[in-house]
């Protein structure tokens, strides 16, 4: 597993789309993984916590703080997950 | 900037490698940014803090736990920094 959720933040206050991804799952020590990313950088990003997966905006998936180390940051994009 | 150390962890104690990683700037909150990697998943890694580039075996960048977020979990690799 590659990235860890460290928290989710709030964009304002109060912040309803960062109080939906707690609620959906996005809470610290889980563990999550990027499935698939949008070329170009693009929307969406689609993750994985567990058997879920979420598709996300880029905007909603920055609220989403997580950690990793430095040899590899880079949580498996898999084209077709 | 795309990560922030959190910590150097010890592999070991006492840890000389971490010890020394400190000692050579990596400390909580610093910005690093991966600069380069070898292909496929290779040795070594170039990172940069600051105007400084360090090149790290995947082993020592290991015990470098940093934070990011979900949106762009990829501090960027570039091939001519």
């Amino acid at each position: 597993m590659e990235a860890i959720i460290e928290r989710v933040e709030d964009a304002r206050h109060p912040d309803p789309v960062a109080r939906r991804l707690r609620e959906l799952g996005f809470v610290p020590d889980e563990a999550v993984r990027i499935v698939a990313t949008a070329p170009m950088g693009g929307d969406p990003i689609a993750v994985r916590i567990g058997f879920t997966r979420f598709a996300l905006r880029r905007e909603e998936a920055a609220r989403v703080i997580v950690r990793t180390d430095l040899s590899r940051p880079y949580p498996q994009a898999r084209p077709h997950p």
